[in-house]
Formats: structure tokens, C-alpha cells, sequence
């Protein structure tokens, strides 16, 4: 029997879901073209997470970051040790690489970072600078990511380019623990807010021996996808480690001023990280449904209305009389007038009467 | 004297638009980074794009592409021996280029997209057969694309890695001029929309020695910027020229099948391309006033409201008197409650009084 990850995959490519990459020439292993649907619901969540966790708060700045960032950076964060090819001196190979810039023959060696976090990192002086905000607050983004995995896998699970939607949360040392707690709860409100069944997530708090070095204390949410439990989102107390190393290695202040007690210190950080595209195949295993309808089998998906991509549809009921055509069509218009608000509506005259 | 673009660098980085990326690491020429409002501002920027052009009309359909894409297609484009380094058998390097999988030691070159226009050909069979679209319709995406710029330059104008927003909008051929002229109208609205002056904006109609291989007919939209007369736009008329291209090196049937009368053929393409950076650039060029109030010079933005990051503010006028920060605060909070159609609201409690 075909298992689900494989009906899901097929359902993706039949549905205009996600197809693979540059499929006519042989694809690219572990990337992936979201068609149409896929497209509107991928953007769906997106705007979801940014609503939830960005727009609707008073303490959360926004940057969008350049995805190549030079060398100096990833030697300072420390993965260039980590995570870079063994001929460049690293221990194994899950950055991606390039060379830029040829005037004369000279190259400079990038990376396309592998997370989104460095960024809000090696800008927070810059932000601070020109924003001024007050402690506790957020720096968000929704961005891709790559990695040079070895042996991507598992549909949308292990791939090579992604979304992330990220936030490092700046706090008081002494706060650390009340902030966590809050963002853990937010997580679980989310994970309700997608339709994601909640018996199905779990959390994993990751003993010290398996946590990055950074971090004090790690969160895993775990989903029961249909391939086994799998990491959905992570949720970390990344200390003071990233800014105080920074200011280490840049020599730049990145100290942060109390103007109310005009004392300077580095904040901590919490960090809730989710991932746009394994969001994307939980919630769509979640919602495939096959049942019966009269005799015919059916397969749809039970889509949480924020996150359909289609929010109304229409259908006229025979396409080749007029007045059933013309009236339809005025329904539509008016939906239509409304899509700002509503959402995308859809128009098909396609296909057979039952169906319709 | 200093120069506009120069005073709109600073005003970028000190107000929070954009700064240098990796700047604590000494940059990363021709990248950059999007703060807080340039975050916003772009984002608006692509919102008010996508509504206009994609999702309040009944002939779009959606994808989002990957940006990596194997050497096979970039051969097939043409780019392979137009745009990749000398040793790699190229003219000259704008490719971004890499190496993945290292499985066994075996990697695979890729590259990164410079345009966004191959991800539509590439997956056109894919999206056909699953959406059943009717001619016109039109595929769009807006998403990153990368150039090996050996000489990145005019800050935002000439860099390395920008986002595009972009369609491919398929005709039959003989409706191709109607289309054309259809699109570039629509320019012109999108254009005004922007607040963009349009006695700074020309269209060049690129001669035939001057056009790319593949286009019967191009239009550039130039923008007066400060620092001259450059590209902000283009419509192309790419005939069949790619799909036929893609259909000839993959040996997959590209046709379209009319259902109507049963026949089979390529259709034509329209194109009109805008860069989400250029337009941000050219809409702050524009926006850019210097004035005096009282005696005080002072520097600012006029922004079209529909791109502003911020859409109302709320200012205590004490800081310490805490009935008129409790009012002012309700007030904020009523506001607040209606971002979801107003779009960002901000408090601020900084600064002097004068200032407020």
C-alpha cells in the first residue's frame, strides 16, 4: 500500500500544490516549486505567523536581511568551524558556498546563511541606533535559508532552500525565565490557530548533552508526521552568547543602554524559530482527509479557513446556459469586490455537474 | 556639497531604512539589509504590487519558486553561455554559482537565479495541468533573485541580491500587441499608484540591435534618479521564443491545448519585469524633501500613503503626566485594534516636546 508521505506528494503535484524543482529537466534534489494553491497557502501562514507574532504586539521591529553575508560573520558565529566543507577546514558541509566579485580575477568567499538569526545579531546596533526601543522587545523576519544537506529527504521535511520565520526576543538576564515561559505558551496558541491536532505535538526538552552550545535551555516541538515525530519548531534561551561573542570579534559596542538607569549591558535572548515549509507539510498532513461520499472514494483537506487558499468559490451550474452563466457571475463580482477583505475567491466552470 | 544620494544613504541607515549588511564585519558590497521601515516600506511595496497586478484579477496564477536551479536549465536559457565566468565556458560572471552534495564526495553545480522569468517556462507544463488555466492568463511570482555584480554601485540601483516582482503573461500570437499595449497602461497606473513624479519617468523603446535575442519588442521604464536616467522597468514581448527553447532541450511537450477548438500550440509571452528595490530607491529619490519649519531646517519623507510604514502615530505630549499618557494610550489602543485595516499604528513617547 502507498504510504501517506507518498499520496501527499502526488496529491501536491495532481492539486497544484508543490512540484519539484525543474521537473522537465530531471529536478534538483531537496528543492521544491510551490505552484499555484501552494503558493496562496505557503503566503497564507506566512502572514498568519507575521499577524500573530509581529504586527498585532508593540514590542517587535522588523528587518529583511540579505541572505549571502561575508565569511567574517560565519567564522565569528562559529560556523564556519562547524558546518563547512572539510577542505575548508570545517568539520562537515551544510553551508552553501559561493565566490563573488571578479574585477581583476579577485574572488571573496560568501555563505547563504543557514539560519535566520545571525542577522538580527550582526544588525542590532544598527537597530538599536536607529530605533531606540525599549527592553523587552523582538526582532523578527520571514526569510530563506539553505543549507547543503547531504541527503534531503522526506518531501518538504529536509530540503535545501526554506523559509524560516524567526524572532530573537531581547530581554533583561533576570527575565529570561518569565519570557520563555510566555513564548512557549504563544506556540501552543499558534499551533491551535493553523488547525494542527494538538495530541499530535509534542514537546522535547533537550537535555544539555544535545544542546547547541549556545543555549541554556531548548524546546523542541515535535509533530507526529506521517513519516515518525519529527522537530516542527524550536524554542531556545540563546543567553547573552551571540552578542557578547559579536562584540568580541567585530570590536563594536553592542552594548544596550538603559536610558532609565543609564547602565549599559548586553540582553538575552529568547528565540522562537519556525519553519515556513515543514509548517507547511504539517498542517497539510494534517488536513488530508479521504472519506466516501455515496459510493465514490474521495481524498480532500480539511484546511483551517485563515490558511485556504481559496476562500469562496463559484460555480455556475451549466455552462452553456446564459442566464445560470450571467447570474453566477454577478455572484462573483460581488465576492470579488469584497476579496480585499474575504480573500481569494474563485470562478470554475470546469468540469461535470456531479462534481460541481 | 554632498550629493542626494549620498544624503539618502545616511538618512536610510540613521532612520532605520537600510543599512549596510554585515556592516560590524566591514559589509558585504552591493548587499544590504532592510531595517525596520525599509522592511515595511519594501514589504508595502510588494503588497500593493501583488494586489494590483496579481490578486484582484481573475487571470493570475501564483508560484514561488526555488531560487537554486540546476546547470541544465540555465544551459537550455541561454545564460549558461552568456553569463557564467570564462573558465566555466561564459562571456563573463554575473551567475551566482555553487556546489551541492557531497555525498560520496560527488557535488553538482548549481546556480541561483538572476532573473525569475525560467522558474514560469520551466514549471509551465506542471502548472497547465494542474490549473487548466484559459488564454490570457498570466503566472506571477515575487521572489530573490542574484547577480555577480563585479562592480555593485548607486546603493540599492546595481546589487547583488534583490527581489523581483515579475510575470509571465501568455497570449496566442496574434493578440500579443493588444496585450503589450494593455500592460504598459497598466505601468503607468502601477507607476502613478507609487506617487512615483511622471514627468521623470520615459519609456525607451529599445531598438532591435539593443534587444535581448528572444524579444520581437522591449520598452524600458526609465526613472530620473538623482545620480541620471536609469532602468526602473521592462516589458518584453518574449514571443514562444522560451517555452519552444525549454520544449526543444527537455523533450517535454510544452503545448497548450485549447479546449475550445482542440488544437495544440505555444503560446507567445508578454513580460513586464519591476525590481522591489529599484522601486523602493526611486520612491524614496522622490519622496526625499528638504524644507524649513520656523527657522529649522528640516529633512523628510512624502510618502504615498498606501507605502508608508507607518500609517498614524500616537504622541504623549508629556511623558510624565500620567493622565495624558493614559489617554493618549487609549486612544493608541483603539487605533491599534483597527491595524488590521489601517496597517501600522506606532507610539512614541520620545523626544521633546517641540518635536511632538
Amino acid at each position: 500500500m502507498e504510504n501517506k508521505l507518498e499520496k501527499l506528494v502526488a496529491l501536491c503535484k495532481r492539486r497544484g500544490f508543490v512540484f519539484p524543482n525543474s521537473e522537465i529537466y530531471g529536478g534538483l534534489s531537496g528543492t521544491w516549486t510551490y505552484g499555484h494553491y501552494g503558493a496562496e497557502l505557503l503566503h497564507n501562514i506566512k502572514q498568519l505567523w507575521w499577524q500573530s507574532f509581529v504586527s498585532s504586539r508593540d514590542d517587535m521591529l522588523h528587518i529583511a536581511d540579505s541572505s549571502i553575508m561575508p565569511e567574517s560573520v560565519w567564522a565569528a558565529s562559529g560556523h564556519l568551524e562547524n558546518f563547512t566543507d572539510p577542505l575548508d577546514g570545517g568539520k562537515f558541509n551544510t553551508m552553501v558556498k559561493t565566490s563573488l566579485g571578479a574585477k581583476n580575477g579577485e574572488t571573496v568567499s560568501a555563505y547563504f546563511r543557514p539560519e535566520l538569526a545571525q542577522g538580527m545579531f550582526v544588525n542590532f546596533k544598527n537597530i538599536i541606533d536607529s530605533m531606540h526601543p525599549s527592553l523587552p522587545f523582538g526582532i523578527a523576519q520571514i526569510g530563506r535559508a539553505y543549507r547543503n544537506e547531504i541527503a534531503p529527504r522526506e518531501f518538504l521535511f529536509r530540503v535545501r532552500e526554506f523559509d524560516l520565520m524567526e524572532f530573537e526576543y531581547f530581554v533583561r538576564e533576570r527575565d529570561w525565565e518569565k519570557y520563555f515561559e510566555m513564548w512557549r505558551k504563544e506556540m501552543w496558541i499558534w499551533i491551535e490557530e493553523i488547525g494542527l491536532d494538538k495530541d499530535k505535538v509534542h514537546e522535547l526538552e533537550v537535555s544539555e548533552s544535545d544542546r547547541a552550545h549556545y543555549s541554556k535551555r531548548t524546546i523542541d516541538f515535535e509533530y507526529d508526521f506521517s513519516f515518525g515525530r519529527k522537530e516542527l519548531y524550536g524554542l531556545a534561551y540563546r543567553t547573552d552568547f551571540d552578542l557578547k561573542n559579536h562584540m568580541e570579534k567585530s570590536g563594536v559596542d553592542m552594548n544596550y543602554l538603559d536610558s532609565e538607569t543609564n547602565k549599559k549591558f548586553l540582553p538575552h535572548v529568547i528565540e522562537p524559530t519556525f519553519g515556513a515549509g515543514r509548517t507547511f507539510l504539517a498542517v497539510l498532513d494534517s488536513a488530508y482527509t479521504e472519506d466516501e461520499l455515496g459510493d465514490e472514494p474521495r481524498v480532500y483537506l480539511k484546511l483551517a479557513p485563515k490558511l485556504a487558499p481559496i476562500k469562496a468559490a463559484v460555480f455556475p451550474l451549466l455552462k452553456n446556459k446564459p442566464e445560470l452563466v450571467s447570474r453566477a457571475r454577478e455572484v462573483y463580482n460581488n465576492l470579488k469586490t469584497m476579496s480585499y477583505v474575504l480573500g481569494p475567491i474563485q470562478w470554475d466552470d470546469n468540469g461535470n455537474i456531479g462534481k460541481r
